[in-house]
C-alpha cells in the first residue's frame, strides 16, 4: 500500500471528533494522505484543524484537490448507520472518471451502487469496500483458548474514544520492546491503516464472535501478542451487541478501558449516563468473566479537549481511583501502558 | 396462513431437543402439520417422539410424506450457523417440482441458490426466506422508550431454552386477562409461528438493536403490552452480541429469566459454566440498568428431562432461591408468570 496518495473526503466534518477514519489515516499514514476536502474548511492545513497533520491542505471540492495528484479518494468520514449520502455519488463518480481508486467503510458498498461499479469498470479504477465481509464467516466457539498468543482487547464507555488510536500507540511501544506483536483490526479506519482485518459491524449478527475469532487465530499465527481494536460500548444503544460479540468471539486475556473524561453522557445519545469508570470497569470485567476472566490492567484517557493541566490532574485522579496505570496515550505517550502490557503478557498464567 | 399444510424436514434430528423449529409449528400450529420427514424415526407419531403433536406422523422421505397433501415444506431444523446442507438441495427441488412452497429459517436463503430459484419460477412455487432482513433498517436511539406499551423480554441461561415457548404460552394467558398483548418474534421460529416478525441474528451487526426497536414499535402499535421473544444468552459465546444487541434495542421494562436445571454449561460449548441462576440474574439486570433499568420478575424454567416430582421440587427450589415467582409454563401452565406479568404491567410507574 506504499504508492497510495490518499484525498480524504470529509465535506462539513473535518475536525477532532467527527472525522474519525480521516484523522487516524492522517495520524498513522501521513505520508499517503495529499489533501482533505471540506468546503467548510478550505484553505486551512490538518495541522490547524485537528492539531496534528502538519501542511496536509484543506480544499473546497474533489477538482481543487486533484492538483495534488492523489491516485485513490478516501471517504474519511463515517455518517451514522453507514448509508451513503446520495450527493457523495456524484462526487465519486467525477472521482472516478480522474482515475481515481475509491476506498470506503460505509455499510453500502460502493461496488453494489450500479452506477459507480460500471464507471469504475470502464476506467479499470478499483472499489475497495473495506466493511465487505469476509466468505464463509461461521459461529465461534472458544477456538481462540487454544493460542499461545496474549490477547488484550481495547474497550471503552462509548464509541468514538480511543480504542483504535489506543491500540496502534501501543502497538509500536511493545514492538520497540521486542515482543511479536499484531494489531487486529476490527473496523474501516483500522483496516485502512493496518491493510487487514474484519469490519465486525458489517457481518451478519450471528458471525460477529466468528469474525473475531478468526481475526484472532490469523494473528496470532505471527505474533505472541495480539492488540484487538475495540468497538462501541457495552452499554451503547445502537452498537452494544457488537461490543459484545467482539469480547465474547476475541476472549481477551485483559482489557484496557477507554475513556473521555468531559464525557458524562454516551453521545448522540444523552439519556445514557456513564456509569462512573470504576463501576464501569467492574461491569466489564463482569461481563468477559463467565467465558473467560479478562481483568482490566490499565486505563486509556483521551483529553484531547483538556488544557494540559487539566489533563495532568485528570490522569492523577482516575489512576487514584482505579488503582491502574492510566494515561492519554497520544498527549502523554504510551510508555505506562506499554509496560503494564508487557508485564501482564511476561507473566500471566499459563 | 390459515391454509397451509406443512410437511416439517427435520431429518435425523426430530426430537424433543434438536428440532425446534419443527416442535414449534407442532406445538402452536398443530392444524397446520400434515408430517415430518425424519428416516431415523420413521413410522412413529411426534406423540412418541416429543410427548406431544398427537397422531402427526413421522415418514422417511419427502416422497412418502406426499400421500398426505402438504402444500409447503419447512426446514424444521436448525444447523449450527444455518448453512444449507448441500444433501438438501436436490429434497428441495424435488418439493419445489411437487409444487411446495419452502418455508426456511436458515441463514443461506434458499431463494438465492440459483438451482432452487429458478425451479420455483418455473413451477410458480414461493420461497419463503424468514430471516431476510427488511430493507432500510437503521441503528436504534432509544426510540422505545417513546411507546406507552410495556415491553417484556424472555432471556435465558443458554440458547435452545424456553425463551420463545414461554411467550407463546404467557400470549394466550395475558389475553385471556383482556389485556392487548403483542408477540415480537425475532427468531425463524416464531415469525413461522406469528406471521410477522424479524429474525435479528440475520441482520448485519450494527442494526440489530434497530431491528428489535423496529419491531417493538410496530407491535405497540395495537398492544398495551408487547412481548418480546429473546434470543442466545449473555454468556454464549456464539451469540451473545446478538442477545445483548436485542437486550438494549427492545428495552424491556422486565425481563423473564429462562432456565434449564439440569443444564450446567453452555451446551455444545461446555467449558463456559452456566453461573447460579441468582448471579445470572444479577448480570442480566446489571447489563440492562445502564440504559432502562429492567428487573426480572418471574423465572421460567424448562423441565421437560426431569420427572414430575423432580420438576415440582426444582421449581420450589428455585422459588424460594430468586423469591420469584417460578413455573414450568409448559408443564404447570403459565397463569403465575401470567399474574407477574400482568401485575407488572398495571402497577408500574409510567
Amino acid at each position: 500500500m506504499s504508492d497510495l496518495r490518499y484525498l480524504i473526503l470529509a465535506d462539513g466534518l473535518f475536525g477532532p471528533e467527527e472525522s474519525k477514519t480521516a484523522n487516524a489515516c492522517i495520524r498513522y499514514t501521513p505520508e499517503r494522505v495529499v489533501g482533505i476536502i471540506d468546503a467548510s474548511k478550505a484553505g486551512r492545513t490538518a495541522q490547524q484543524v485537528l492539531g496534528f497533520g502538519g501542511d496536509i491542505p484543506v480544499v473546497g471540492t474533489l477538482e481543487d484537490g486533484l492538483v495534488f495528484g492523489p491516485n485513490a479518494l478516501v471517504i474519511g468520514i463515517a455518517p451514522a448507520g453507514g448509508q451513503l449520502p446520495e450527493a457523495w455519488i456524484q462526487l465519486l463518480a467525477r472521482a472516478i472518471e480522474h482515475g481515481l481508486e475509491i476506498w470506503s467503510g460505509l455499510h453500502t458498498f460502493i461496488s453494489d451502487v450500479p452506477q459507480l461499479a460500471a464507471l469504475a469498470a470502464k476506467h479499470s479504477v478499483a472499489i475497495h469496500d473495506l466493511r465487505r465481509p469476509p466468505a464463509k464467516l461461521t459461529v465461534a466457539n472458544g477456538r481462540v483458548r487454544e493460542v499461545a498468543a496474549t490477547v488484550v482487547l481495547t474497550v471503552g464507555t462509548d464509541c468514538n474514544i480511543g480504542k483504535m488510536t489506543t491500540q496502534l500507540q501501543l502497538l509500536g511501544a511493545l514492538r520497540a520492546r521486542g515482543i511479536r506483536t499484531a494489531f487486529a483490526a476490527t473496523g474501516q479506519t483500522g483496516i485502512l491503516v493496518e491493510g487487514r482485518g474484519i469490519g465486525v459491524d458489517a457481518v451478519v449478527a450471528d458471525f460477529i464472535s466468528g469474525a473475531a475469532e478468526r481475526l484472532v487465530l490469523d494473528c496470532a499465527k505471527d505474533a505472541d501478542l495480539v492488540l484487538v481494536e475495540g468497538q462501541g460500548s457495552i452499554i451503547h444503544p445502537s452498537y452494544s451487541g457488537v461490543t459484545y460479540g467482539l469480547l465474547h468471539g476475541s476472549l481477551p486475556h485483559a482489557q484496557v478501558m477507554c475513556a473521555q473524561p468531559s464525557r458524562t453522557a454516551i453521545n448522540r445519545s444523552d439519556w445514557i449516563r456513564i456509569p462512573p469508570l470504576v463501576d464501569f470497569i467492574r461491569l466489564s470485567e463482569n461481563a468477559a468473566a463467565p467465558l473467560r476472566p479478562a481483568p482490566v490492567i490499565g486505563v486509556s484517557l483521551n483529553t484531547y479537549d483538556l488544557d494540559e493541566d487539566a489533563a495532568h490532574r485528570v490522569v492523577e485522579t482516575v489512576r487514584r481511583e482505579t488503582g491502574l496505570p492510566t494515561t492519554d496515550t497520544v498527549r502523554f505517550g504510551p510508555t505506562i501502558l506499554a509496560d503494564a502490557i508487557a508485564s501482564f503478557h511476561q507473566t500471566r498464567p499459563r
